[in-house]
């Protein structure tokens, strides 16, 4: 173990697919089938495919090393938050009827309904045993506990921002703003700031400290997601007409909230008619967009997205760590992820 | 708290059901849906219908009992054995497109495929965050640790038992015998021997008491299974009409296996044809009974449920425990419920 000061993230990413793979490697008998299809969705089934940016674990093993000078000894939490993240998306691709993810089939477009779900349950499971071996690490049972509470804890919040976002999505009146603050706190900045407090409370006993990585976490999740916000209307993909933008979809995201609540009477009517129309034509997105900047939703959404990372960054100047490097390598990932 | 000697089993099952609504209770604002949904499956919704026998936590709560003298420390135990169990009926039911469960709709029928899979998803992950009280409680965290390394590796189990259940009933062979009990070892006997595990664990540090209580409730396990699957096609119900029998709905348990694999070719043949046909008529589901019949499976199914039951009421009797009055009920509860 090398305490770098050039840190590198893609032995950080290697090692955690390899920890990953200490709970989901091949089976045999009965049981080899269902562990075969958590490979094939986690991209660890030896194609070359796209596999997701691990960007959870990515963040907790930096946030651990920022205090203790490397990250082998994390890489339980990385493996189980990564895991943790990818149960919630081959439940969330069946609850929205997703069929594509990064490229490939959906486990439940390839495999049925009731083999995703129970496939998604058992990565959840896997989850959990994954965390043990911060026992066999060294940690402290009151440590692994401590943790595993505040795994516990996300995982509520997880559900109760995705059970917010069907329940409006299933009704006719989008949401308010308020209240999609409140679920993309729970659906998004939830784990991403569970993530980085478990990185940085594995590393240190210091409750002020651990709280301040969480706050960092936490406007930092809420950076990244009014961002993609941003990039799912207004992004390059979007304007060249490569993926179909969230407008197409009809996803309710901030520039959208934010536009049913400015518009004009006229504007809103209109919207809630496009909002309304199942497969919108080209010119019918165009107007939606058109729409949606004369509210200055696009502003309005690019100064929040601002206004998060910068009190992320904020909180992240104002840590005391060991490891400048990793905290360089936070910042480094923020500015360029979040373009907003 | 009163150590009795004359326990009171409904004492027990009011307080699981507080402790289990320690962690569904009423909530406030955008979230108080989804515990309702999760209250109404539970049966604690303040309705007067039927709620599930509460098998799986009484006999984690008796097993304690037996060596602690009381029940009420291991209530965390108990509510998270039954939100785990619950959590599974949940995706089992979407699964299998039951749109009734004890005599009323089931969460998916009511409302939708999405939000049942997330309110399981909730009940999972608030099964775990109901253990955490035991630390409340004041067992140790090496305690704690230890039931939830338990409870982690149990859900395992219960998803890849799951998994093979799936996958088995999508081909059009029907699996051996001998995959069956492999099967219902994961999906069914090891969250009974856990429960009763966890109640023998959470009471004494004897590593060879606790194997043994596991050791029982396996065998009980693997009984209550193989008794259901005789009542399924021979029990009181199905003889009078009530209920669709397991022939009705092709499940293929225990006695259809025994026969495929004993049958004469010609019943054989039949018993495939039968198998197949999408709705059998009253006769021929008496046909398929009658076939079972000849093939001597009811006889094998009792045999091997009694064979299970009495290795459980053997193990049961070498156990040297404080509180007779819990073993007596623990044995009790075996030779009611398993009829065979």
């Amino acid at each position: 173990m090398t305490v770098s000061n050039d840190l590198d993230l893609s032995q950080m990413l290697a090692d955690t697919e390899a920890e990953i793979l200490r709970v989901v490697g091949a089976r045999e008998g009965a049981t080899a089938g269902v562990y075969e299809m958590i490979r094939y969705h986690l991209g660890l089934d030896g194609s070359s495919g796209p596999r997701g940016k691990r960007m959870r674990p990515l963040l907790g093993l930096l946030a651990y090393t920022s205090i203790a000078g490397e990250h082998t000894a994390a890489l339980p939490g990385a493996a189980a938050v990564e895991l943790g993240h990818n149960f919630s998306l081959v439940h969330d691709d069946i609850e929205d009827g997703d069929v594509e993810r990064r490229h490939r089939a959906t486990l439940w477009a390839l495999h049925g309904v009731p083999q995703a779900i129970n496939t998604g349950d058992l990565i959840f499971s896997l989850s959990r045993v994954a965390l043990h071996r911060l026992t066999d690490l060294g940690f402290s049972d009151a440590k692994v506990l401590r943790l595993m509470r505040l795994y516990d804890e996300t995982c509520v919040l997880l559900c109760e921002g995705q059970y917010i976002d069907i329940a409006t999505s299933a009704q006719d009146e989008p949401m308010t703003v308020e209240l999609y603050f409140d679920m993309i706190g729970r659906k998004t900045a939830a784990l991403i700031a569970a993530s980085i407090e478990a990185g940085a409370l594995l590393a240190t006993d210091d409750d002020d400290v651990i709280a301040r990585y969480r706050r960092f976490g936490w406007s930092l999740g809420l950076a990244f997601q009014l961002n993609d916000d941003l990039l799912g209307i207004w992004g390059e993909e979007q304007k060249t007409g490569k993926v179909p933008t969230d407008v197409a979809r009809h996803k309710k995201t901030l520039p959208v909230l934010y536009a049913f609540e400015h518009a004009t009477p006229a504007d809103r009517a209109r919207l809630a008619e496009l909002h309304a129309t199942p497969e919108p034509s080209e010119a019918e997105i165009v107007e939606t967009v058109a729409i949606l900047e004369r509210t200055g939703a696009d502003d309005f959404t690019r100064a929040e997205a601002r206004r998060h990372r910068d009190a992320a960054l904020t909180e992240l100047d104002g840590l005391a760590v060991v490891e400048s490097a990793a905290r360089e390598k936070l910042s480094a990932i923020i500015t360029s992820v979040i373009s907003a």
